[in-house]
């Protein structure tokens, strides 16, 4: 008789995984990208050269560079971020990290204990989310409009932590495409909660993941940016404009908080050679890349609007993206997408359900997520009006498609 | 004035590191390798041939592989485990980590909880330890001679704790080329560590990370592949054989525990790029590498051995190392390799202090660890004829080197 490790598990590990099955014909989860734009002869080409070149330096750990990793692609990091975001830091402020992720980990092992409270944008990054639970941190989420974060009820809520005696441990944001709503917040609303972060002497964590992503090339300056009292911790990853399984993110502090955060990267590194491929690759070639890549994008945001709007018409509601590879939608009140996510599952149909992706669920049960970046826009096409059939069996909405009554 | 972080540090946030300012010239530390050996040209071709004809799978987390890492990856394991330790499991006992300590990671938070206990080497490998002091786990310490953990004091301690109505999570162990010291558990003393696991109902943790480096080539039989009633669990890499800054690990448990873990594995996947490389260059390579690596990690050992012996004599006791890229040193009483590592490091000698390398420290401060797997032979000789300097300044030992007394 097998041993039995059930009794054995501590109380983290109460999930069970079911063996992987491959994904479902329709999958609109995920920050999975577009494949035909993975610059793959470049890379290829890219990561011979440096391997020939460099490779015998992968017989150390941290190659020459020591624990904030690979110090060329760290160098290269800091030319892009003042360019795009207009973020001056040097190497030593820059910490290479296994996917953002990781840095997200990090900066709440740094600074969260368990009773802590932070506050973040009401509809939100579901790993955010999970992540805080598993550490048991309060979160407070702050509403949105077509800006992003709105500071009316940011001060509203760091007021009546303030009389109830409660200090957040930081704000947490990801103003530059918000995950899911997709709002670009504007520079003045940037500088609006740099002064209210100082008003209650608290910190921000800035989360740029998506920021290389805005369809038109231009986007407000980073919030680290506008800072000027080291106030600001920053993440950003290549996962969303090169490649997620290449997990390369990076954790931007100023040394008095990166010199906390490094002795709790104790992976003993993240791996060289996605570093060095970056390192070689990006210098000369990002900008034209992500120039490349974000038509590709509109076209495929574009195609789900309009399959939206034939199959859902007036029964769904959403901002029309100004970049990333999501859309956040919102349907009729009656739809429960916690439900219709399982019933289009069965279907070969992945949603991300609303309440996973807000502060308050039940709230949000009528809305849900829908990532474009990976389908192509024949498959999105397909998906969306299998979607509106599941939906309708459901709930008897959309009660049209495409000018056509159902049922 | 910038903003303080400091106040808002969690508990765990309690060390600060110094920026990297390289490594010094003679490097004794940490599990990096021979430079020469690292199969540069191999794996350039190798990665370049991978990215051109799976490259656009990069788009995708976890490739088309799912939660537990590239499949072809996986399987390369199962026939390597197979062949070289006996191991039978199929790619669905299989995840592959960043590195082995991920893996550990992985275990740790499955089965820990703060105030457990667990029974390990007495002398064993640092981060297994600073590991568990973070969770606040309690481990006790089982002696070992030159076979490998004592199966008498192991029994000795398990009834104990029974006694103390105390169950201990796990035994973990690493039976092949021991770390720190080197020692290979015979296959009798294996069986034996099932059988006492199965009295006291416990499983094990089999840390399996050097195993691959045998000087002869040859090995015991895994405990897993011993076990017949699933009760181990075990981790390997391939940072010792074919590059650390890769970071690829895995770690193989029966399904009824690998489903808890994966759930815990937030990280969105290990780097793919490393996955598919060696996927692409183990096959039909590995064990020529691993053939061609030994006699240049025998030869750096037995320069090692040469080196202590010329400028240490009768002042050092070792077990001459029979696979591996460590050698554990014992000194006289009176010297104190804390103060050694200090005053060593200040004329470019990096050690490991035996305080850091034991459960019980105060008892092992004349103790230390040499890495010999990175230096060059010449970088060797010079680097433990400065020791022996440094050592004889500090403390009055070794009194003659290379039969000239000193003083």
């Amino acid at each position: 008789m097998a041993f039995e490790f059930k009794s054995l598990l501590s109380a983290t590990a109460t999930t069970k995984a079911e063996p992987f099955s491959g994904y479902p014909p329709y999958h609109f989860v995920g920050g999975n990208i577009d494949e035909p734009t993975v610059p793959v002869e470049a890379l290829a080409n890219a990561v011979g050269k440096v391997i020939r070149t460099e490779g015998h330096n992968l017989a150390k750990y941290g190659l020459n560079s020591g624990p904030q990793g690979h110090l060329p692609l760290r160098k290269f990091i800091c030319d892009c971020l003042k360019k795009r975001s207009e973020i001056a830091v040097k190497p030593e402020e820059v910490l290479l990290t296994s996917g953002s992720l990781q840095a997200m980990d990090l900066v709440n092992q740094t600074l969260l204990s368990e009773g802590d409270v932070v506050l973040l944008e009401a509809a939100n990054y579901a790993g955010t989310l999970t992540r805080l639970d598993a550490i048991g941190v309060e979160y407070v989420g702050v509403e949105l409009d077509s800006d992003g974060m709105r500071m009316d009820l940011l001060d509203r809520a760091l007021s009546e932590l303030a009389k109830a005696g409660r200090k957040p441990k930081y704000v947490y944001t990801i103003p530059t495409i918000q995950n899911p709503t997709g709002s670009v917040m504007p520079v003045e609303r940037r500088l609006e909660m740099l002064t209210l972060a100082k008003a209650y002497n608290i910190p921000i964590f800035e989360d740029d993941c998506y920021a290389d992503l805005t369809f038109s090339g231009e986007r407000p300056a980073a919030i680290y940016a506008l800072d000027n009292d080291q106030r600001v911790v920053y993440c950003g990853t290549f996962s969303k404009t090169i490649a997620p399984a290449l997990r390369v993110g990076y954790l931007v502090a100023p040394w008095q908080l990166m010199s906390h955060i490094l002795p709790l990267k104790t992976d003993a590194g993240s791996g060289a050679l996605e570093q060095m491929v970056l390192a070689e690759y990006l210098p000369g070639n990002f900008d034209d890349h992500v120039c490349d890549l974000l038509p590709v994008l509109k076209a495929k945001a574009d195609a789900l609007c309009l399959a939206l709007d034939e199959h859902f018409g007036a029964s769904v509601a959403y901002e029309k993206p100004v970049g990333g590879i999501y859309l956040w939608v919102t349907l009729p009140e009656n739809v429960d997408t916690d439900r219709l996510f399982q019933a289009a599952l069965d279907q070969g149909v992945a949603i991300n359900p609303g309440s996973q992706w807000t502060v308050d669920g039940s709230a949000n049960k009528h809305r849900m997520r829908l990532c474009f970046g990976h389908p192509s826009i024949d498959n999105i096409r397909k998906g969306v009006a299998k979607l509106a059939d599941v939906c309708f069996e459901e709930f008897g909405v959309p009660f049209r498609s495409g000018n056509i009554e159902r049922g």
